[in-house]
């Protein structure tokens, strides 16, 4: 057991931990959810990042000496390393603005670089304030972190969004050749192929990863160096331009510094607009998912136009039912996103004065939406997509019978006769093509030629039918 | 022209305008959404029956004289008529808590009033402050007056979900005998009838009227009478007992005051309270448009298991085609009684101190859930639920081809076994019917009977069959 | 190792694993979140309960023999007891409507009771779905446990809203000689004791615990029974009556079933009501705690009219500054509340047909909101509210130097002559009183008498006052 | 009156109308909020320039004669004038995502051109479907309009945004000079001048302009060309280029095609990024105001540390209080744009398959958010900003007596060091200063030097003092 003491007195630890007596008080102060800093990797090797590259900077200016630079780097690794995962138990739910956070790090790192200067933890040589937090305030340090560490989810995010895009782009080639009915407002509508619907998917995936980097550039401006409350308190001369170098050289990434800290370190729409990112991701995703199960309805009385690979069985009460779980754990996902996107949304907009206190809160909602996201596209892919299988015959049936090919009447005859006609065919339970013939509107050849359903899916195949058509029967107007 | 004066200047207005200086101060303060206070006309009637009711206590208390009571009085009935429709001017994204709708209606009354007593406008004889406002603040009329709006507004909603509960009624005698599949995970189940899946909309409908009942209970408990801040500063002995007596008699509504008047100052739970129950509504009322919008798709390549009626065209270029509108616009509105209802909780959760001083806000959102919801269920009813037709045939053919038939199996021969007939049915697309009379399981006889889907629909009707089966098979473990 | 099947085939499992093979699909299915299904043991508990209950009808009324209900209720009772702890892997993000929870608990009462029946895992005794999960659906025991657990989380919160009562109590006791300043709109108004404004504290929570008291009814009302979607399939005569009977009897709450099953299987309002109830909850709980960070703000520069306990240094930078960091933590529960309420609001609205199957989201955003409310509440207490002191001194001042004790002028010469008179207290730079005086309005002592502050909290105080001086200088109108 | 048909029927309008006979259904069909699609003309200018575009590409690809185009024309100018105002009588809550809006500008175009082409309204010689829509869909015309119209709103904002950035520009000189305290979690913290806290203020409004400038960009794709469900189905060749360089010409907008028109119209996360761009704006500027309104709370027993300009009175109760009613009104503003930003969330989560259906919603609350933002925020400028004053005094008081003066001690002599001393002063009730002195750790002179608040607002100006001190004192590690 060691003694460690802060403004409020003097407190007993077991010798064994690295953190300090103002993480044990934070430790008991908040035990309200059971999800730790820890949880939180990303951040918590952000703030180390930022940890050495401060000790290094401040080397360099002639504020702090080799050895004890050297030391809190050398902690700094090690927590980069892994080694600390069990020195951060404090409760995300922590209040103080991340102050916890921040003094817990200080406080590892320097009760680690103590035990090398010294032989024994404490903080003799290296000071939690003084050293491992020279130049430094949480104010500072805890927003770049979480900086940091959205560039570094969005990282891992974009690679899966990619293989994403890839798997999508298989299934379009897949698919091309299955023609099926549209839908819009759930009603029976134009043909188009299953590999076009395929392609919005697709594209939509594309524009999400762009947006992303978009909001990645955004992650590289931080307010280190703002210290407490943006003025730059503390700060020696030369520290800012080496902490940004040493920042960049440790991570690969070029962060630089705010234009104006004191509105880097007031408000808070940065998280909000990541989240923003992660949340119109989240409706596309949803959408997606949601079309899935839609069109994967049945296997007898739905939509069946495609077919789900079967992951397990779908009932405890009906044997042989099999639901579409996958889809359906990739919306809840996207409803829990919506969800902490709200939260953060009640964080930004409670930001006051000098400083947005609510970043532990941010930190916690993020991250889940990063990596629920991250998680939940990557086995939409394995167990779902990749397997999908297009039911061709159901497709091409429900496309032929569609009483919205009556569009072609109305491209060649006008909306209102094609609307007479529609109505016709709909309460003869005729198709389009089979009143066209029959009441001598199109021949026989004609008909089979303009409204092919395949045909209808392009302008660049259809429209030439139709001017030759049109030109023909001199029907221009 | 006539001239007014307040603590911040002088003013010239219009002679005909009964509104005085500080509404024309609002006025020209807050020309944000164009939506003015007359926009809420239960908000102001209510405002206007706590004017008199506080006019009549002061006078029965003596601290108001017969004549100008009775002015006041005369004054917000003639708001009540309606004949003061023009008079409030204000937008309602007003600052200051309401202050300027109390000071709107104070000023409309005082300005009436002294034109009986004094054959002119102005304040003379009746005073905004000193008078209509006497022994009351904006603090505890507002509130008040939103709490009699609710009472009011409910009472308006409630007779349109009885109507709805009504024409469900009708629809479930209606399609009581059309027997069709159940559906879970958008995946084919057990068989149901339309009846009883419209069932489960009257039940929703029913549970959400007692609720709206408990809900107004809530509305009769006001913090009238403890004027700025809750201590009731500025209110004479007698005065709370009488004012509460009148307004009940003037209303027709027993309202009493909050047990602890600083709480009901300080906390907007109510407002969030009240936007939770139609927020509820809301939720049923989306799945059952939602429901209906999918049950009615096709017309060809859909479910089509049920018909809603046509009730406007529904493209600009696929003639013939339908929409769901009626069920597309109760979404939208449930939409936005969820958006209103995010805006109602900021405005909870920011209040502070002695005040919740976000009523302005909560009026509009409110108002506008309250009013579309009522609005959106009227056209519901009469645009779509009334003349909804099912397609039986359809719904027949369903049920008897799902797999989910395979439960009978399972009920009389264990899961394993139901589960390898099922598998067996979806490869061979046949019926479980068709199977198990195929593999001897079932004769054709007892297929015919147990497998009936209309049958399957209540136990009742099923399990006595099924005893029978295995009593007579001694097949009972 | 051993081998498990179901329809999709074959598997080897660890035969330690009390869970089978449908777990082990779900578990490899979903790694999403790393929250599996134990993080919310009320739920397990609550399935375990009607399982036994379940056996324990189905044996009455002659579906299951002796042997096996016993067993099974033996297996449920030993997840009861929480033997079974680490048998529950699955991430909590499943699709399918928590069929994969119920298979789980299905599946591990089905192995544990083969052991004892047969000496070995398995399920040739017991099966998981023919008997574990007689006359059940996931349909109907998922919604249902939910409700229990409900009740139970209600039960675990009402206490510690008690406790904070009754601390709120004894603060309103010791505050009530404490007059302050009252704030509206953040600006000076009428006096107020602090004890007053604790009172306003208490009695929003006394509301609250009635409104859960309210919540708690709803929670008696379960669709167990209805099996797959409501029409109550396998389910044979008698065992409603009995299961909920030994229901009631396992957990000693009278729990019985929905009027209208389909209703109770369709529709997700409930747990959007039960959520609406912790967000009521926690919009008075943020306002309560934002308010004493603002009442502590200081300690030179800001109101500090109360002192919060000191619990940890409150900077890294900046020694010897305490932050109210138990006020945060709770606000930042709050604003999390908020956005899990929204996720629900999200998994409400998409019900759809005969289910909602978005459970296992309502699930884990219900159990943290419940939880983490709990948590902070009791840290609320112990760590901030009962340490509480008031800084007489400076409350005391505030209130005399007021401004609005212009109100008390209103009160006896109206309102204009008041306003006139602030205006000239506020540029001044004057007290109320000192104007009054200096003016002649009153004398000394008459205003030593009537802008006593801790008078004006009362009116039962300050009315006689008011009357008297009105009396004897005859200006009552 | 005249008669019109569509496919369900024949109706007698209103010969003055210019709408038609499914402008007339959708009116009846949709009385819901009386919010009618004429309160968003930008949305209708939008839709009628499209028409006029594709008019003109129609003609220029020979599909239309010149004269029929030219009226089109013509009647799209007349709408663009203003002179159709009253012809757009839809309530925005409608179905069919956007039909009844665009066969409203069918019908008014037609029967307008019409009337020039034949002396009376109707359509044979203009019709609404076969003319006025020609190659276009509802599905590829309404969100394209609302692109363009958000591109408009857009450009109506950034100019306030600007008048709001160049007048916090003249804030921040006036009060560069105005040291104050800073304040994080509400407590105490290091000097700041007023200037650095508005100049945060303008950096936030700055980033916003570039992101809603951002945001401008995506507007600028469009889906038009897809018409029903993005095949593009009813195009001819050279209609897509053609179309494009017309609505540029028309609008001065360089508008482009989407990439892929699939998920140009699935998909609705453009809306949803839109209404991010507003709300991160609004979480700013609630910040803002949130903060003016603590900053100016008092007068006499708040932070006073600016003065806002008085608008109105304060309160019906309390004469001479003032409250910071425009502050409120812009908090009430971003709450509701939170608000419409969940119904936009709801919306873009539930497009379904080849569309979107949920524009009208999308649009109402888009439209509104825009409006009322970039119309609070002239008011915020005029009524607020530009008249707020500093009170010096008091800020630079609060200044100096602020403990977190101690990081001064802190940077030269320790962490430590500096917590007892801050200690002392807070339990003394001394100033740093004061207790620096007396405790001998600085001279009188150098404490004046190195504890001036205003340099320390300064890093350029307080680390030279600092380092000259440590280098003099040699106790620089």
């Amino acid at each position: 057991m060691r003694k460690e003491k802060d403004s409020l007195g003097e407190m007993v630890l077991e010798d064994e931990r690295y953190y300090g007596i103002q993480t044990e008080r934070a430790r008991t102060n908040f035990p309200v959810s059971g999800i730790n800093e820890s949880a939180y990797p990303k951040v918590i090797h952000a703030v180390a990042c930022i940890k050495k590259a401060a000790a290094m900077a401040n080397h360099q200016i002639g504020r702090l000496d080799a050895e004890t630079a050297k030391a809190i780097g050398r902690a700094a690794e090690e927590i980069l390393e892994g080694k600390m995962d069990d020195q951060f138990p404090v409760d995300i739910f922590q209040g103080g603005g991340g102050t916890s956070l921040n003094m817990n790090v200080n406080e590892v790192i320097a009760n680690r670089a103590n035990e090398w200067l010294t032989g024994e933890k404490g903080y003799t040589s290296v000071h939690p304030n003084t050293h491992a937090n020279m130049a430094q305030s949480t104010n500072d340090v805890i927003p770049s972190a979480i900086h940091i560490a959205c560039y570094d989810y969005i990282e891992d995010l974009i690679p899966i969004l990619e293989q994403l895009e890839r798997i999508l782009e298989r299934k379009i080639k897949e698919f091309e050749h299955v023609v099926k009915i549209g839908r819009t407002c759930l009603q029976d509508a134009v043909p188009i192929t299953l590999g076009q619907e395929f392609s919005g998917y697709k594209g939509f995936v594309e524009r999400n990863i762009l947006e992303l980097r978009e909001v990645q550039k955004h992650c590289l401006s931080l307010p280190l160096g703002g210290t407490a409350i943006g003025t730059g308190i503390g700060v020696y001369p030369g520290y800012v331009e080496a902490v940004y170098e040493h920042l960049s050289s440790i991570t690969g990434v070029p962060f630089h510094q705010d234009r104006n800290l004191f509105d880097g370190m007031q408000n808070g729409d940065f998280y909000l607009k990541v989240s923003a990112a992660l949340r119109g991701l989240a409706s596309g995703l949803s959408k997606m998912a949601s079309d899935l199960r839609l069109l994967s309805s049945g296997p007898r009385a739905g939509l069946s136009e495609i077919s789900l690979p079967a992951v397990q069985p779908g009932s405890s009460i009906m044997p042989g039912k099999i639901n579409p779980v996958i889809p359906e754990m990739v919306m809840q996902i996207c409803f829990q996103v919506y969800g902490n996107d709200t939260a953060i949304m009640l964080a930004a907009d409670r930001g006051e004065l000098d400083l947005n206190v609510w970043e532990p809160l941010i930190i916690k909602n993020l991250s889940e939406s990063f990596e629920w996201l991250t998680n939940g596209i990557r086995i939409f892919i394995e167990k779902c997509i990749k397997d999908i299988k297009a039911n061709e015959k159901i497709c091409e049936e429900n496309a032929r019978s569609s009483l919205a090919l009556s569009t072609v009447i109305a491209a060649l005859f006008g909306y209102e006769k094609a609307s007479g006609l529609a109505k016709e065919a709909y309460i003869k339970g005729s198709t389009i093509k089979e009143i066209a013939v029959e009441k001598g509107i199109l021949s026989e050849q004609e008909a089979h030629l303009l409204l092919d359903p395949f045909v209808l899916t392009e302008p660049e195949k259809s429209s030439p039918l139709f001017t030759d058509y049109l030109v023909e029967h001199r029907m221009e107007k």
